[in-house]
């Protein structure tokens, strides 16, 4: 039996072969700084947790309808619609295990063969792998990185346009980067959209997880709630990425397309864990706004003391659980070309494993510069300081 | 935005549409028998209950790896290994949320576009409707309906293999029809598969589920373990078909394939509950032969009930949920000429709701009889008995 060809077009999620390093060097005995991938090493709300406990009790261990339970899918088109100003209904939801799935559903329902999508890169590299297997050309753009923060590079998603784009992966409060738009950059981008006529999915991983201040979402400009699927996702916001609970909520046109994929692919996503995700949509926010809490006060140490490096320079994110430092002088500095080499000489050295900007997507033909991505919502605030002091201590030994 | 074109491909499972119709009725007052879905209206057992939440308080709450959790696979492989007399290892398995998703991964990653696959018609809908989804060629092969049971259509088999066919989906213990293999007609196919270098699937869902005896599976069959993928489900023999939990077991040049397909579509399944997996694999075998014994009570009254119906034939299932009657007199004697008909006329009549062929394929060229399937697994005993006292008195009041 031979492999069918259409597997020479998939990718993968690189990071997760980040982390398969990273155990293996742990079963040696060294400790491990695990800046490398968004997983939380913090508990779920204990009302998600009741509320599927619930679930089980009173017998939701039998199938439910294919786009999910009724209840959860009006939790969800409320809480969606409300925090973005529009109103979505119960057929504009269809539930899936986890927000990752309605990636490639939503390009084997509405993609044709040799469209041109546009997605950001650096970003999550399952949106290239999905568009590629499924016959799709992958435009990137990237993004521009000024003094006030990083820009989405429009020249890239305009020459994309001009080869036809139809549809556009848009990851405000992006992984691996931490960038977010600013209203003026995220109403050109919608302007674009509705000028050519097209569809955009917001991959709304890290919405909920804006630490100061309201977020901002493009499905609420005029024009754009009928060109927009948001990809929902209860992972981060409730500390529940191992639950595999999200929703894609958008056009019902475009959502019973992918209830159809739920039937073909999974029957349902697993019934009781619904009741739980609806108990966490119903809880005081107060659960929510503890999980934040504390992944603040990472961030603020993480990228305090990676601009303090000499050779360094760190945005710090606005939401989500990254950041995404320039080091470009900083390889200089410790005598490395190639940023795969640096972070592989700082794993097997310090035990600190992160991820290089590489994982993030092929690197464009204009980048000059160097980045990696650390992750602060699966390490805790001591061993985040303890695994950057050795981070430190490994640069200044290097540089002696 | 127009949807995409391979999704006027994509087939669906139409037993949830009776589901739906018959939800529609209830709402309107009427009560409902349940005979038309194969779910389980019995407890999961409390290994897998207490597996699952032990997980959950021991923070198995985040991402585990995409081919499942070390224990659960090796779990897997020593069960689906013993109870076939053959040895897996844990890179021969691939854990999935439930026993459906290995369908499509299997053709997405081993099936080429024009590949001939071999598929059982009347059968589980979803095969035809992933193969036909990834441009292949499915062609179906039927039972023939002897006195001694129903037996696989060998001479549809050899056409599909004459026209090229290089895989073949075998469910024994099938959905809809309750037909299982005889030693000397599953010996038959193995030699069929290895003398034409072909590659089985085969779906074990209801391979735990068997009454009386020892199941049989073709991978057993010398030769046929490294041509063979066992698609297995904790949803029948553990009554979980909503907790969405499986695994794909097989060659693990197969498997690791199937695993890049779990990294793009979901990430993980749900971690927690690969604990309750592994609980309930571990468990006394009572707590599963106490959910077989219900079931063998409820088929055995529907069996006996069909079968004292004038114009009724039906064989007795060896496992699984279904019996499937052969109606074709008694439609004549209530005057029916369409088996959706008269389906739709019992239900609006009496609220029994069944299936009918036509939801497990499009009947071949050479079917001149009319069967029905009724599922015993979603219904007790008490109302089961009541529905059947329905059907009887309807056909009665139609037969005056």
């Amino acid at each position: 039996m031979n492999v069918a060809k259409r597997m020479d077009l998939l990718g993968s999620e690189t990071a997760f072969a980040v982390s398969a390093e990273a155990a293996k060097l742990a079963e040696t005995g060294i400790k491990i700084y695990p800046f490398h991938l968004g997983d939380i090493n913090l508990p779920t709300p204990i009302s998600v947790v009741t509320g599927a406990k619930e679930a089980i009790r009173s017998g939701k261990t039998g199938y439910c309808p294919a786009p999910g339970i009724p209840e959860l899918r009006k939790a969800l088109a409320k809480d969606v619609g409300d925090s973005r100003g529009i109103t979505y209904n119960i057929e504009n939801v269809s539930v899936q295990p986890g927000g990752k799935p309605s990636i490639g559903k939503y390009i084997a329902a509405m993609m044709e063969k040799g469209d041109v999508v546009l997605y950001p890169n650096p970003g999550y590299p399952i949106y290239e792998s999905q568009i590629e297997f499924y016959g799709g050309i992958a435009h990137p753009y990237g993004y521009l990185d000024n003094p006030s923060g990083l820009e989405l590079d429009f020249s890239a998603i305009e020459e994309g346009i001009k080869r036809g784009a139809k549809h556009i992966f848009y990851n405000n409060y992006n992984n691996p980067t931490g960038a977010s738009s600013s209203k003026k950059e995220m109403a050109r981008l919608a302007n674009l959209i509705i000028q050519n006529d097209m569809f955009l999915i917001s991959d709304d991983a890290y919405f909920d997880t804006l630490f100061e201040g309201t977020p901002r979402s493009i499905a609420s400009l005029p024009g754009m709630k009928e060109r927009t699927l948001t990809m929902y996702t209860f992972s981060k916001k409730f500390a529940m990425t191992g639950w595999r609970l999200g929703g894609a909520i958008g056009p019902s046109k475009v959502i019973e397309q992918i209830t159809r994929l739920n039937v073909n692919m999974e029957s349902c996503t697993t019934h009781f864990i619904q009741y739980g995700g609806v108990a966490g949509l119903k809880a005081s926010k107060k659960e929510t706004q503890d999980i934040l809490d504390r992944l603040r006060v990472r961030r603020d140490i993480l990228v305090k003391t990676m601009n303090g490096i000499e050779g360094v320079e760190a945005h710090s994110p606005e939401a989500g659980f990254y950041v995404f430092p320039k080091i470009t002088k900083l390889m200089k500095r410790t005598g490395f070309e190639d940023v795969e080499e640096f972070r592989k000489a700082v794993l097997i050295d310090t035990g600190v494993s992160f991820c290089g900007r590489h994982h993030f997507g092929r690197p464009l033909d204009n980048e000059s510069d160097s980045y990696i991505r650390l992750a602060f919502s699966g390490i805790g605030k001591e061993d985040l300081k303890e695994g950057m002091n050795l981070f430190q201590d490994w640069i200044n030994s290097r540089t002696k």
